[in-house]
């Protein structure tokens, strides 16, 4: 039996040992509720405040701009969802996330989605044509999670606010993978999940600008300064931050780390002449692979390399049972015999260059089997 | 240094073994993602199934009307902001949990309180009174957080369906301490939160009656049939899970041991002479005592109880930093004096008679120092 090789980490991440190490004490022995005001609670309390400001030093926020949630889905729709229940319009990508773009279908925009180029990039010179006096946010994902394209948000952010717009980026795929410092971009909002940086599952924050107004999507009890109700998950919480810390400290590493599985994996596959199309653009998230095989079919190629122990993903994580074409392939204009050829690999830290080299192989073995 | 005694179960429970056990595969190897096609989601995606099974069994429901949350505040934030949102009316008692109460404040209905007796029952007549052609659902909690009365859900929920209502009962107290069927006591929704029964925090469930529907209060991806969406926390699900039905088959023997310490803890009181006011109904959730001596502080006694090692609350966990008089309290019309003096102690089935008899001692000289 062959060794698991796991490449499909824009969907999941393998939780760090770091991470599983700060969460277990809060699992077993200080298992305090946060918000009691007994000697119990400290170190709960504690934990909790040092996780917000590890966070928040991890992308260049004040602690009091982090507030914790049930993950990406969450954030995201906590922010779309207050502009819509307040009966404002909000301008998004036509790549988002489901979590983006569901939110935004139910605000009836439909003709309102802002279009990519081949490269998946939303120009500064669409969002200026787009945006109109009624838009009250633009939202645009930091990183593809399909097709890994990094949007240029800083630009697309400033934009915003030259028309008195708020301003939120879903960057899920970019948080603990890429540079992020929310006062150069100069964003309002800004969406993250753990799992996706080998932090547990079911567990975010939102990042939102001091100053700024949001209403609870999840209201009760004061907990989160009164924007976020429900018992703190004290340990999940404290192993996102261990995670994104871990990440942040070997950031430059692993990005150099990652770039080199991306060309370990290609050189293979041009070594033995199989021609394959690349989605995305130069500006990618560092370990993500999006690549077309014009005849071939993804999910054939998903399914035997399965069989072989390897795990890549067609599509997005959120939809690969789906075989219909993705929103994303058919927003950068993709053919229909390339779309259905498409698989995505996305490389973790974990992942070695045995590891692209070995699904280099598998595939040229899967494509030439044909 | 004392050992610590910890009787603030209603606020948070200590993670059993058995969860904490049951998690930890899914936290370590079984990383995947379980909406994946390939087979290396295989046992999230098995272990997700299983758990809602082994949760629906708990209850009396079916597996398909079990869908995970992120805890017993987004449960219910679910069911009453939906209705909430479609503009209709909503009931609910005077003595809900926060996460109730708030949500249906939004939908200004001040004076629709359901109001209670002096036991903190809501009565099937005041029910009947109350109950218009506009109220679209009743919402009155299973057992309260505060006084641990249990309320007649059964008779409650017939008579919202007598008249065309829907009914939800917030079970958070109540579920994994009492005996629960869905379908004997006829209810549409049921709210649950892990910590509150020896599972992880951050993870719940809604109970939603087949063939009732609900629009996602976090929408996005697929999951949980397309009605909440964002990556399954699989390890946590599992735990709860594991917790659950270990505190189901223990559920006569774990009410047998409560009400033993309740005694314990009352006969060792009065054998000192100590005259206090027990608040609630005879029908209380096992282990939950809340009592009021008169002319007294309850936040003085919780801090010097912790001075001793002792853990107890004096109101509800979510809003125990404030001093003022409960919402709860208030409308069972606790006199000012005994409110001001009103402790909760919640044991759980970790506590033992001889935590029940040191904290009755504890309190005999905080007491009798006075």
């Amino acid at each position: 039996m062959n060794k698991m090789i796991y490449a499909d980490n824009a969907a999941t991440t393998r939780l760090s040992d770091a991470a599983l190490q700060a969460m277990l004490p809060y699992m077993q022995s200080e298992y305090g509720n946060a918000s009691q005001p007994y000697s119990f609670a400290r170190a709960p309390k504690a934990a909790l405040a040092k996780a917000r400001e590890t966070i928040a030093k991890c992308i260049g926020a004040l602690p009091e701009e982090i507030y914790f949630t049930s993950g990406g889905t969450e954030s995201n729709n906590w922010v779309l969802r207050n502009i819509i229940f307040s009966g404002r319009e909000v301008l998004v990508s036509s790549i988002e996330h489901h979590s983006v773009l569901n939110a935004a279908k139910e605000a009836e925009i439909l003709d309102h989605y802002l279009p990519v180029n081949y490269e998946g990039i939303v120009s500064p010179t669409a969002l200026t044509s787009a945006i109109s006096d009624r838009t009250a946010l633009v939202s645009v994902m930091m990183a593809n999670n399909e097709i890994g394209t990094v949007e240029p948000i800083a630009e697309l952010a400033a934009i915003a606010h030259k028309h008195d717009c708020l301003f939120h980026t879903d960057a899920v795929q970019a948080v603990g993978h890429i540079d992020i410092n929310v006062h150069e971009l100069d964003v309002d909002f800004l969406s993250a999940s753990a799992h996706k940086f080998n932090g547990p599952k079911g567990v975010g924050f939102l990042y939102i600008r001091k100053g700024i107004t949001l209403d609870p999507l999840i209201l009760g009890g004061a907990q989160e300064s009164n924007m976020r109700a429900g018992t703190e998950n004290i340990a999940s919480i404290v192993a996102m931050a261990a995670a994104l810390e871990e990440n942040v400290i070997h950031l430059q590493e692993n990005k150099k780390h990652l770039r080199q599985l991306e060309e370990c994996f290609f050189a293979q596959l041009a070594g033995e002449g199989i021609k394959c199309h690349r989605n995305g653009a130069l500006s990618s998230i560092p370990g993500n692979i999006s690549v077309s095989f014009d005849g071939l079919s993804g999910e054939a190629i998903l399914h035997r390399l399965d069989l072989k122990g390897i795990m890549i993903s067609t599509g997005s994580a959120c939809d690969s049972k789906d075989t219909q074409i993705s929103h994303v392939l058919k927003a950068i204009n993709l053919s229909e015999s390339l779309a259905k050829g498409t698989i995505r690999i996305s490389f973790g830290k974990y992942n070695t260059q045995e590891d692209a080299i070995a699904i280099a192989k598998a595939l040229v073995q899967i494509i030439k089997a044909k």
